[in-house]
């Protein structure tokens, strides 16, 4: 059956949440403590495709969680440009499905001379980027087999959570419920498959949030651009309002990430002026800001917002799949791509 | 005539970067040399919009001319989830043009509160950004009434390098060409009507670079989007590679913008796997590059890389404009926008 890897991985996560929780945990808190130990002063992140929107999550939690500034390394200063930027007091994180893509290994050998702490977080214990950090943490998702990325998507978020979770001194113990709430909205696939009719000849999109779950947009765009070719685009929604609106006209098709919590509040006024324009609003996440999309996918499961990001993609995992199945693609293997992208 | 203003920021643009040599440098030497004595240790920046592709031009600069780590700042994390990272030993720029958005002020106040050298660069002295800040550098651009913003840009660009430059303890002198440069490719908006025809039924397109022009291949995307209402979607050439190529198929029409230098030579890779898939590729910049395209706009102009970005822009917002105009719209107004846009 067309897609059958990528079914089986999106349904796959609760227990590889709940493998993280049990069998990850111990080790991700003695990094994160002993990283804390050490007192970074600002944090980089280094990723790309998927993994740089765990990146993304895990860039907010440091501000947010810790207190600390963080940024996300453009790899092509240092494997374009040869910068050697001073890594003194940093703590660098690279996030890797696959641990050997050489314009991460680079950046990361680099901030390492620099005098970087260094941490990889891959789903590869024996990739060349494990090997390179001073720290490796496993995102224990087992073998990803489908191109299109999602629960070693869902890990990396985790563990990234755990990880600074620890480093700020917390033990994460509000991930325990994780298990249990995405096993919640796996069993929503009829739903999900009933709006995914909806998108059977959209040829464009939009998806937006803010806060945590922007990360949750960019993953969605770039699943539905993977898997159902079509042009998927995420804005935070406050850049959205800045210049992209234009292209918004009456029809136009839009994805909004609203969780319970600040973010969902936040994105309020975006979701008004979606509807002003007559977008096309399909709204996911919080009860009480899910009846003012023309169509809504309430998530009472999702727990604290912080956490939301985990929850939140799984629906939009399983529209990208739905509609690739819809318009006769194959999501185990979107044309063009292969599994492990090397770039430079 | 529709769009008269907008086609009269953009002929402007050698001026105001004539200007800012002669009038701007003195002063921005000053604030460089000063904050160069201070020895920040990384920097961080904060925009939106167009502003925010001149603060990922700027974040090269600083990773790649200053050996410094640099980060573009999520103001959603202090506006909407109040954190108050530690900002000891860093340099904190807001960019914006109206310096008039709360969710860049509101970032600002807290960067220097929590020890920061703050920064704003902007075309408002007298706006609350410019107040709020230890330092304040005018992009002296004159008033820009064309929502779409094409002269604050590279006004934007030119302060920012002259800046970094000037941190770094050089004088940037390298920019003293840049009005000629600019005016010789302002000459040349005959071929860039040309090549516009083509695309006046598009309706999507990816732009696309490496290095220092991702910022080109962004703020590109967002002129097509704001002025055009096409689907503009901009991709780093590796981020490409990830996962979007997937939705690019035969005839999809992509724009590459390659350089000459380390930054052209890095999206050759990238520029090849574009013609397998037979998209329909523009090549804009390095001569011994655009014939690979099945157009290109030879750009003998730009003169070192570095630098490029502040031309290479310049008839992308031609051809924004040309299409807006061939497409019954009007550049200077675009449907759904304010000149100021206030986001929280």
């Amino acid at each position: 059956m067309h897609g059958e890897l990528m079914a089986a991985e999106i349904e796959e996560q609760p227990r590889v949440l709940a493998r993280i929780i049990a069998e990850g945990r111990p080790h991700i808190a003695a990094v994160g403590r002993a990283i804390g130990k050490r007192g970074p002063r600002f944090v980089l992140f280094v990723a790309r495709g998927t993994s740089d929107h765990a990146a993304l999550y895990a860039k907010y939690l440091v501000e947010t969680r810790l207190g600390l500034p963080a940024g996300l390394v453009s790899p092509s200063t240092m494997t374009v440009y040869d910068a050697r930027p001073a890594m003194r007091d940093a703590l660098f994180i690279a996030v890797s499905q696959s641990g050997a893509s050489p314009d991460l290994l680079e950046p990361l050998a680099r901030a390492r001379a620099g005098g970087a702490i260094t941490v990889a977080v891959t789903n590869a214990p024996a990739s060349p980027l494990a090997a390179a950090a001073d720290y490796h943490i496993d995102a224990l998702a087992g073998p990803e087999r489908a191109v299109a990325a999602t629960k070693t998507y869902t890990a990396e978020l985790l563990a990234l959570f755990l990880l600074i979770e620890s480093i700020g001194g917390r033990d994460g113990r509000e991930a325990e419920e994780l298990p249990h709430q995405a096993a919640g909205i796996l069993a929503r696939a009829g739903e999900v498959a009933r709006l995914a009719v909806r998108y059977r000849f959209a040829e464009q999109l939009v998806a937006t949030s803010r806060g945590y779950n922007y990360a949750t947009a960019r993953e969605a765009a770039l699943k539905l651009m993977e898997t159902s070719y079509l042009v998927a685009h995420a804005f935070s929604g406050a850049d959205l309002l800045h210049g992209p609106m234009a292209m918004i006209d009456r029809g136009f098709p839009v994805i909004a990430i609203a969780p319970m919590g600040a973010g969902g509040a936040a994105l309020v006024p975006v979701i008004e002026r979606l509807r002003q324009l007559g977008a096309d609003l399909l709204v996911v996440g919080d009860p009480a800001l899910t009846a003012r999309g023309d169509l809504g996918l309430p998530l009472p499961e999702l727990g604290p917002e912080v956490l939301s990001p985990i929850l939140a993609i799984i629906p939009l995992q399983q529209l990208a799949w739905r509609l690739a199945r819809e318009r006769g693609g194959d999501p185990d293997r979107p044309r063009g791509l292969n599994k492990v992208t090397e770039t430079w």
